[in-house]
């Protein structure tokens, strides 16, 4: 049963909001994910967002671009939290789908996360459904604890090698 | 039978919009205005904008502020011309407003105006409705007109009078 | 006899605005498309936006890049829509374009759409032209049922094969 | 015993702020709110950090302005959500704290909420609470009624009183 | 017989566009100076600007807010230079008359200075007469040594009673 | 002897600024170019503005990227206009440049035209010098007819081979 | 013998700037401060910024508006650190001062802090001064503590009487 | 002993970082240089920045993007002063990370320089050591004679190969 659905507006976004697929899956837990367009299809979106509670779902990630209304409109229908992934585009810097997801109006909030990042929804999916569930938040510590290691190991290696070997080592 | 629709999302949008109203009422088009939040009453907002069309209504004029949903998600359930009027808020010197309405994707498209444009949603509600209404039509060239002979005044106003006594005349 | 009249500053608009064209070529409505620069023959443009109406134009969509005036100043010309197309230039992320099109005055409006939203210009002018057309509001209507459709192509594709699968199809 | 924590770098921010606590009571939602400024005291800011969790605070609620890192270096110590809320200062139009707090790295995800949101940032903890507390979710689900109520009455009253009269009502 | 133009498109630029005035007056340069709007009354604005070179003048300034046009049409139809004033607005932080005015196509240049800077529009319309006229190149360096007088005077008078002097001399 | 002194910060400006010189060839106006830089060079570039006036130069363009203070410097030391060319660099979408050079305090002009604009410089600084020169005067509105001309070209090929043979004949 | 100078282009910076002044006297740093505007007066700048060495200073801070040069120049002119402070005006949100300020070419770093951060300049200049002074290093630390203190009373003061009191005596 | 610290958030700095450690070893300044994530390792980070002072450091450069906490962390935890160099991303046109470093509160200042402006970081931090270092103020008084050397050849070459020759030397 689902504990997380992903949704996204298109395919273009499928990139970016796979990643937070992959995120949930590493961390164990459940998820659907699918693609609805709040615009093209605001009947099966509404069926949808209502439908969510039902199925056992606790938190919605919803990606969305340009003047991005999914992450806002499954927050209306919606009870619990809804985490909302700017997709960036080719114009406005990005400001467009970050200003239509973050400033939702009194009542009616949508937890933002940075432009195009899909992963960091999953762990805040995953931080949010820890607030009941030790095991995941026992988890999310041990991906925290893998995160510093992995900083740890590029200082170490920095500290070895030198910058000049280091950059070479990066590729291009 | 109104032909326009005006919708709103709070009624802090009222004063920009009943500027909308009053210049529909000028042009002698027939309207009804309500507040409906897209995002507080989902389902009442979906049943009012899909019953527009039998109404009668042609075109919506839509005005929201912050991350503004309401003119989109009128345009996703609307067939007919939906405009948008970007409302100024406290923050982001009203781009908020402005790209949510603007940047929609395609396929669903909104007529947006300047930001806080109440007055210019209906005058352009008006020239839609004016390519099936010579008589509209006609009306909104006396319009045109009667803006170009308010310049012309304060053009002669400005050469017989100078600057200075002008300014004076404006107050504050 | 044309019903739409779609116009741009320069060629290198045309790759955006040739979807306009192909887009009211889809919904079966009669337009003309020429390159008229505002700035450059400013004459023979004035000549053109006032023809406009007496050539049985309803609907104007004019797409311009950088300090875009060609929107606004056709809407100072033409009595019906003018619809206004933002390119995206080189510098500013768009902003330029997309603010010299929408912050019109008040009594001018320009209906404007995303940047680079040619495609959206079409569909919002045949919306325009389906206030008084009820056969092209209902191929409008089925367009959306097409785009519809798409969309929850997408979306079995994307339950039937799985994310990865679904983003090698994608290609690069 | 506190399942909220409000924390905010500055009593500047308290006007703000203490709309979160406010709902939290109207939620019925236990909380401790303090200042600390991560800047100023940085080692009271880890030690207050650290101990949250101990507490029994599932959720932090993180108020900051211009370069806000306060949310940030919560979610760096803190291992359930973090809820960032960007203060408007008096220059860049609010985008410092919208930038420094949801722009946050892969890894460390923030939820934020629109700028100024206090009452927002309070709702959203309490959905995030409300996955694994059927009580508060009706709560929740009473206050969205309570506002799909003010709404309509809102509506109601425009519907009688006609434009005019309510603008006079809202006073200047 | 004027040599600089000075035209703006609403009575509300007077203020601004008035210390262009005045200081064309005080350094000796013959000037007109009218309200044409080139939205709201196209053919008017033609004849003007068609007319200018005819009447003897050799620069024109022209202000504008918002979706800020005169100055680019006047680059259009007056072979001259012409400089632009961008008037701030309420909205876009001043960016959308600054973005309208200076990103003039090739081939159509406008002058463009800083935003509200309608004296300094004059200063340059008085450069540009000077690059002729050793006369008022003389009376523009005698500006320039008058305001380095007044900074030094404000440098000796800080120097002299000190910043809290200073500061309360210059009331609130 | 020279009327206009191109000067540019770095010879990264180089592509730009040779459009002005290539169009101050094309219009037959003398000039002389160099690259300064005021930061790193300030005794050297102090003496060169100060000496231009001397060498019979009318009129300065000055390039610049980043935090563009050559134009700017160049205005506090010639007494004649100096037309600034903002180069777009990498970051902040070319705000960095444009608001360096166009913000200038009252009493020290800019000139600026757009982002890379370094052609349009040159006819800036070609409507100045003929504002005392008619056989410029005469090139230049030969030069607008020919701009004309060129556009009226590629509408005439629009209308003869439609959009999809003028979009292949683009290239890529 | 000053180890500070301030400077500022005008005196409409001096309620910011001062600011610098009563914070370097809080900590014991000798000053000179003064008005001088790059622009206004270049020459008697030059002579300024050159001689600073000579007089002892270590460290400059300068204050400017809009295209604000002042800084940048004097970092081509000082040899050892410049910091600037970006003055707020009227329009850009700040973004004008900031960027013409921050973003200096490579070679010529100016040390910039936040907008109308005339106090942080000081405080920044300070700690330049004691990586060569522990007197004065002691003297920052305490000023650290003294500021961590004021925080802690204002969090004691919150805990005591609680939200509602609190910004009751905050005033207006 | 090392009189710099640079530090940075992530491996992907490292080529920009890298430039500052460059520019030390050439001016003859000990440095070392680690990568600490303030947000994945935040004890670790503590104590790095805590032990600074006690190594020898006095001053410290730190590098990042995005949310950019990390030199407003170092500038809480160390007395001496801290350099900000923001890092570009991908969105936001690098407003994110320069607004996160450069907008500290008061008392806390960030001495901010260029977005990936690695090389200036390094040089102000000589400057700021060159305050007690008269060898050292020669180095950098020699390299900016490079500089200006470096100028001048480019200089000298356009002269004397003209522009045309000297774009075809730069490549592509």
């Amino acid at each position: 049963m689902p504990k997380v659905g992903i949704v996204m507006g298109s395919d273009s976004d499928l990139k970016v909001m796979s990643k937070a697929a992959a995120m949930l899956e590493k961390l164990g837990v459940d998820y659907e994910m699918t693609i609805i367009s709040a615009h093209r299809m605001p009947e099966t979106f509404f069926e949808w967002a209502k439908a969510a509670e039902g199925k056992g779902i606790k938190v919605i990630i919803a990606g969305a671009g340009m003047a991005a209304h999914l992450p806002g409109m499954c927050a209306a229908l919606f009870p619990m939290p809804v985490i909302g992934v700017p997709m960036s585009g080719k114009h406005l810097a990005g400001e467009d789908a970050l200003f239509s997801i973050v400033q939702m109006p009194p009542g009616i909030p949508v937890a933002t996360v940075a432009i195009d990042g899909g992963m960091n929804g999953a762990i805040l999916a995953a931080k949010i459904l820890a607030t009941s569930d030790s095991d995941l938040l026992e988890r999310l510590k041990a991906y925290s604890a893998e995160m510093e290691e992995t900083v740890q190991k590029k200082a170490d290696k920095l500290a070895e090698i030198g910058y000049e070997a280091y950059i070479n080592s990066q590729g291009k």
